[in-house]
């Protein structure tokens, strides 16, 4: 256990910060060895307290500095294929927050350059699939108990949206959460998108077109359909039933104190998906230390990060036209899983 | 007291003997005056030790039979347009099961002759109203503290669906009970209709494309999702989640006694609609009942028949086509209450 | 249909008033033929509209109108003992609002009078035998599949108490609908008794003894334990959970809409005992006209009014002296049914 | 983070060993230093693939092994004691299965040594009081909206009990964990015991009382009662409800998919302790190690366990005599907080 796995982690913003946080005081068999921002003063006050990690405003420098062996990406999006790249580079173990990378474009760059390489290296940060909820409805489906799924019917609903959020990034922001999720729980890939638009909540901000209703088909003939609420006011929410030829399983229904006073009896709603997924995050960074340090990569792979930004598009399309859009993947590279492992 | 109404009841088959059962012994200040099957056999044994109801295999004498006051039809929908065109030529009021016409035409034939009338005599058999899930539901949406209803997303499961069940018939048949609702609780007209096929359940008949997801819009901008899946094997489900600007509701979770034994803790499903909406029944025909012998029309009318048939043959269309749809509604004559009320 | 059952009702307060209305309007078969009460305008105003009810402020001359043939005695308790004995003395059919005799040596006086008749006529008010929700843990317990009967949990809560209720009547009044549940649910006498005194709540009015806690211990060695509170402010509730040797059941967890909005989720709590038990009165007179009208006696009997009776005066005694009070039963004369019957 | 705290693990049987593999690679910030076992072999199992860790047979020799700074007591209840006194002699940082020393005698003797230092060293493993739901539950009593608790509904079941479980285990052993919960939860010192024996179950072995019915009575006048029943059968359940002045608290229902099928809608009730508690188990020990590295001690307290088998006893006592039992505890020293912190 003296041999705790140095990380570089890029961007201290405040997923960054939080992953550094996580390294340093919750995960076992890592420590911070650098922190790279553009804002030196942000990187240094993210370790601020931690022993031995080196800060830095460029990439390249915090991967060559001194203990690194592994990479967590937490920076913007558009940042993150460069930053792939360079791991690539070197050889670095990855673990890289969604999206991969925004464009299907740039996100099939990388999985070109890590077929290239012969095996994985990434691991991408589709929480979801650590979250004990999500992985007993996987276990569910995978042990056939219930038949072929046919429907995914899921909820994605948030307190409220951040400022500057667009209709498009309903989809590729939000529902790509979901886009993983099913493609993970179905086994399958989405071949086909359509989004209906109701008429949007006086709750949303002018122009944003908030609720979206969006039906996938997937490769086996399943449908996925989400509805995705982003100003919905009352609570952060993530609902998925899956619906199976001898019957149907639903996860994110509340938890927690049954409360009853005042004429109501009830649970709480988290408002936050840092409070309903904290486990899930833990976990997620645990597997990728514990798998990093046996040498292995496990976990979504850059093909998933892919997958999932060329589904959004597709969405985004379909959002865009008002038509129903196929999706359209590029092959999957030999050191690959399919969809669902 | 003394003077109970007097009910004659058109078709003796599961639907009409259960409804001369409810008039015989649950339902107060009714009473069975006639009944009329062309199999006289089958009419006999359903009145079987009720005192004064007569019996007939023609509607038109049953209409006439002495003491009759009011007509319940629950014969094969193709022949209600007939039975009911003979009620109003009679001006007796009119309990009448749904589908009120299977053909939107023969539907708003129907609503022609009435509003001729210029007076309400037809209650359309949509029970839902009368159920105290739905009620709840209504009461909670109507009173606006949930801000406008944006979506609905419906659910409606069949253990297994009867011999010669076509794919139409899970729109026409089934789903009819969600437009009928969704009209009722949006207080909205649907205006278009798409419907999504996923790959059949292996546990459907061959050549039945069960289940079938559709979606309808509203006047308003809301949007009504139905899943209908009358082939699900595990039990009788009928949900709906109203999500509104400011919350959602829910109906249609399983009640009854939480029983835990070996390893699950759970509550019973039903297997029968009969059972799920038994109180539904009771009440419905009570309200009829009680709202005739005060000189009253209430409830579902026939303008509402004839939108659920024109909205379901437009969802047939749809299925056919694999297209959205359009719902062209014939304009709402002067007596009928606007959808809602 | 025609020979309505014509019911005397004797006492016209909430619950008569409740019982003439319930009788006329929701019940089928029956009417309204007499009522009585002390005080006439009160009488008159509870029959207002109904055609052929007499009013008395007598017992014995509403008893013996024109049309009497049954009688609902839903008079304050003291009255009872005189009004059943004069029912059983024209040998009238009763049904009789509980506490049956408030005193157990009173009410094994009505036992000992209906026993000499050789037969039945009294059913006894304890409407929870008539709840969907007890009767579905009723089937579930007789059916054997969980085993026998260990333990049972209960709750009765009230939001409020009315004036001058004292801390005997926690045990007296509401317990006592605990005491029949429990001596039907099982199948047993009760045969002894405890009363558990937590600090009284700040709500409850002074000198108050509220909440209690009250274990029984039944013949076959079973424990029902049960907690009163009167005053507990947020609602009405009433649970049961057995605990058996395969497995438990538990009813009387919330039901409606589950509602989600500003943070919570969850469903309303009904305030009153009327709207939680509408349906089991409704029921409950239902079975009983329609037994009286097919010449029976059925449901819960003098004999059960009198346990009821002397468990409760047991548990009085527990509570007013600190110490577990065995119950002595008279025996079980011939015409009644034992305990779970 | 290089300066991992190195942890003595007495004991390597079942708990031992999984803390071992809890410290190694689930806790961040410890290692194993040692590892004691009169069975050097399962010493030796427990620590196969940790580097540096050394192995013991004796508790002294491990406690001066190099490295270790801190002590984790595993071992049979019975040497608890004497591995509690030879860390303290030592001033080594504890953390101390349940039961801190079974008898009240020697726990007493405990709290004396620790106190004659005059500051903690000993944090006790109730790791209740780190589950996630009794954490929420706590808080609520704790904020106050739902106003003085006037009892607590436990229920603490089993599947099975090991071999040789004796009656007075179910209060020493079992019910043990819910005299420490409650005197977290309402911050209050447990004074009296009555425990009532149902008839035991026919899937209980032959001489053991078991289910058992434990009231316990606070300082503040609030109850607590327990149902135990440690061979049921059908699931591992802990559950507690917490009736206040305001409103109620319940947790302990079942969570986890939902899953409908076969004409049940249910979910999995967990069938072991560590299953429920995993979470907890992880977060008590992460706990400890934190507030070790930061020179400190928290959770629950050598005189914390002292209470419970103080308590425990008392409850022995009642149950072996059929009565009520007073609890005397000794005063509570300096350095200890009160119950509830």
């Amino acid at each position: 256990m003296s041999d705790l796995l140095g990380v570089a982690v890029l961007g201290a913003g405040h997923m960054g910060a939080d992953h550094v946080r996580r390294l340093d005081r919750v995960v076992n068999g890592a420590r911070v060895a650098a922190v790279a921002d553009p804002d030196a003063a942000r990187a240094r006050e993210a370790v601020a307290g931690i022993e031995g990690a080196s800060v830095h405003t460029e990439t390249e420098a915090a991967l060559d500095a001194p203990g690194v062996a592994a990479v967590l990406i937490a920076s913007p999006g558009p940042a993150h294929e460069e930053a792939l790249l360079a791991a690539f580079a070197r050889e670095l173990p990855v673990l890289c927050e969604k999206p991969m990378v925004p464009d299907a474009a740039g996100a099939l760059r990388v999985v070109e350059a890590e077929a290239r390489l012969g095996r994985r290296l990434a691991q991408i940060g589709f929480m979801r699939r650590y979250d004990a909820e999500y992985r007993g409805l996987k276990t569910l489906l995978d042990d056939g108990r219930l038949g072929r799924p046919l429907m995914l019917h899921c909820v994605h609903r948030n307190v409220s949206s951040p400022p500057d959020f667009t209709s498009a990034m309903l989809i590729d922001s939000s529902v790509s959460h979901e886009i993983d999720a099913a493609r993970w729980l179905l086994g399958q890939e989405l071949t086909a998108v359509s989004v209906l638009r109701p008429r949007p909540s006086g709750g949303a901000p002018a122009g944003l077109l908030d609720p979206q209703f969006v039906v996938f088909e997937s490769e086996g003939g399943a449908l996925v359909d989400v509805e995705v609420f982003v100003n919905c006011g009352f609570g952060y929410q993530v609902r998925c039933e899956a619906v199976c030829e001898r019957g149907s399983a639903r996860i994110g229904d509340e938890r927690g104190p049954l409360v009853t006073t005042a004429g109501t009896a009830g649970s709480e709603v988290p408002q936050d998906y840092l409070v309903r997924f904290a486990d899930a995050y833990d976990r997620e960074v645990q597997a990728w230390v514990d798998a990093t340090r046996r040498g292995r990569v496990t976990g979504p792979s850059a093909y998933d990060g892919y997958a999932a930004s060329a589904v959004a598009e597709a969405g985004v399309t379909a959002l865009e036209t008002g038509r129903r859009v196929s999706v359209d993947l590029a092959p999957r590279p030999d050191p690959y899983p399919p969809a669902g492992r």
